[in-house]
């Protein structure tokens, strides 16, 4: 019985009709505890406390019928078992971004950022008003999981460089940390690319064993304290120009949801979308300045050789990654479709508006 | 009584003992119409279509414990009487965009727009994270108003000319219908600004009444047809770099909401900050694409001269709004040093990212 039937009944004045049909079972149905899992650790700042709002968000707004409950890595399953855990049904949710799931299939990364890609507000709208949702619900359903958006970290940082990097010379030969199709894209400019996680790259980078990191932006770098090692700090983040976040929901948990449950779901992922960019952005402009003028870190931008051999790279990378299904394929067109049409848009509204602005008002 | 305490008592299994504390009274409290009125015209695109559907998403996930039935533009209050309609309580709340208000305070000015402002993201990590709803929650209480974020149109063009614009010389004496500060910017340069509605534009610029006008962006200039009148169309919108939309709900209503309607609220309200904001960006994208391929619209830059002027003027005209009172000053001065402080993170996150793009993927 839906919640909202049962308070037509009652409203109607029937109350013993209502009463009447009002079983136990139906409340304990009515009322659902879901399980969230996440690749995060326990609060980590940003991606942990944005999965805690997110759960908080569903919860209050349906008034306690959905009482979403969190798991961060590890507490329910591994960091990267996330996904299995939804699409099997040991967990009924996830908070997570979609580029971990490209083991099975390279379509996620779209959903996530891939090099030279959209940026935060490109991405919105292209999942919103240019297909991608539908695509992207095309190629979760497969895994019987429904997706969707929920956060954006905006662009990340190029990355810490031992030694400055006047070339694509200098790139030759570096032993670079860098993930996903930003790693495959600096091997093809002949880069050693290395393979490690978060918490062994202070020590790498600071023993030599790698010449450089590139790890997220501003304020998660501050942290961990890549500017002890090294003052060269690398832009523009070719390779995550944006960074969206996705909540993914077991099929069959969502399909028995009601409307209005959807309705919240819904809601409050979208909250999320706008709420996490403006603390990532918020805060990446906070942790900028901290390290320029308390640390004494130099902001480098890649020369344009660079910048342009990374972009053609870039293009053969993504080009490749497409071919692997029919479907990811799609994708993959209908994404550089949107990006090439947006292009001109993006161009005058923000582009053109912030070099004017530079001007008269910016550092740059 | 509460619904969540309702589905609690009869939860515990005592049917009859809820029953009896179930008066019709009360679920007439439960359930609440909320009565929101708006200054844009009935299903106007963009704006009339994103109140429609906030107030569907408020309703939706409320499950119908919360009404709300939108009244257009004239429906219950003429558009511009939608604040003092909410204040005074004859509506429940608005969907609107806050520089309607200025006759009330200048302050207002900095929640939607102002020249040489903030971009979206900037807009928003400003209200979410650097002390702009607290402001906003201090101007909008001295009118009984609880305001909250609920949508971005995005940048807005320059404007349409009838000739181009090659030097400042070219705009003085010009008639040049722009409201708000851009037009206070624009008299500062020399330009003769005129005041008209959106209704008129078309026949003032097609007689030569009037040499140039400034309306929207591509998406809702294409639909008033000035391509028809001139191809000279001009970059970047320096007077709206962003526009904020707001939710503004009567105080007293807000303050007798349970915590799970204002989460709904809140949530429904960024929902659609991050939704309206795609939606604009998709059909700029198109429309400028139909204006240059179909109309052969010709896009122009203003030259740097003319925008280091506007810059000038623009610091000027906004400086000198928020001498009105101390409150409109402490807003202005946490707009323009939140703006100081993020200009480096947009600059390299954004700005400099789009230009690298451009080197291999852009039109410009």
């Amino acid at each position: 019985m839906k919640r909202r039937d049962f308070i037509r009944t009652t409203a109607a004045g029937s109350v013993a009709a209502g009463a009447a049909t009002f079983s136990a079972p139906a409340i304990a149905q009515d009322k659902k505890t879901l399980k969230m899992v996440t690749p995060w650790p326990k609060n980590f700042p940003g991606l942990g406390t944005s999965a805690q709002r997110l759960a908080k968000r569903i919860t209050q707004a349906s008034d306690g019928r959905l009482d979403v409950k969190v798991f961060a890595a590890g507490e329910l399953v591994p960091a990267l078992e996330s996904f299995d855990a939804v699409s099997g049904g040991t967990a009924d949710l996830y908070h997570a971004a979609e580029y971990y799931w490209q083991g099975k299939s390279n379509g996620f990364a779209f959903f996530t950022t891939v090099p030279y890609g959209f940026t935060p507000q490109e991405m919105h709208a292209w999942i919103h008003y240019g297909g991608g949702q539908e695509l992207w619900d095309e190629l979760s359903a497969q895994y019987n999981i429904k997706p969707i958006l929920c956060g954006n970290t905006g662009a990340q940082m190029a990355g810490w460089f031992r030694q400055p990097i006047e070339s694509l010379e200098d790139l030759k030969g570096l032993k670079f940390r860098t993930p996903g199709l930003g790693g495959e894209v600096m091997r093809q400019v002949g880069a050693n690319v290395v393979t490690l996680p978060g918490g062994e790259i202070f020590t790498s980078l600071q023993s030599g064993a790698i010449d450089a990191a590139e790890w997220v932006g501003p304020w998660n770098d501050l942290a961990f304290g890549f500017h002890q090692i090294t003052k060269h700090y690398y832009y523009p983040g070719y390779q995550e120009p944006n960074a969206a976040l996705s909540c993914g929901i077991n099929r069959k948990v969502w399909n028995d949801l009601s409307d209005a449950d959807h309705a919240v779901i819904q809601a409050a992922c979208l909250a999320e979308a706008d709420y996490t960019l403006a603390e990532f952005d918020a805060n990446n402009g906070d942790a900028l300045d901290t390290l320029i003028n308390e640390h004494g870190v130099q902001l480098h931008r890649f020369s344009d050789d660079i910048l342009k051999s990374l972009g053609e790279a870039s293009r053969d990378v993504v080009a490749d990654t497409a071919q692997e299904s029919a479907l990811t394929k799609r994708i993959y067109e209908s994404y550089t479709a949107f990006r090439e049409k947006m292009i001109r848009w993006t161009d005058i509204a923000n582009r053109e508006y912030l070099n004017a602005r530079a001007l008269t008002l910016s550092d740059g």
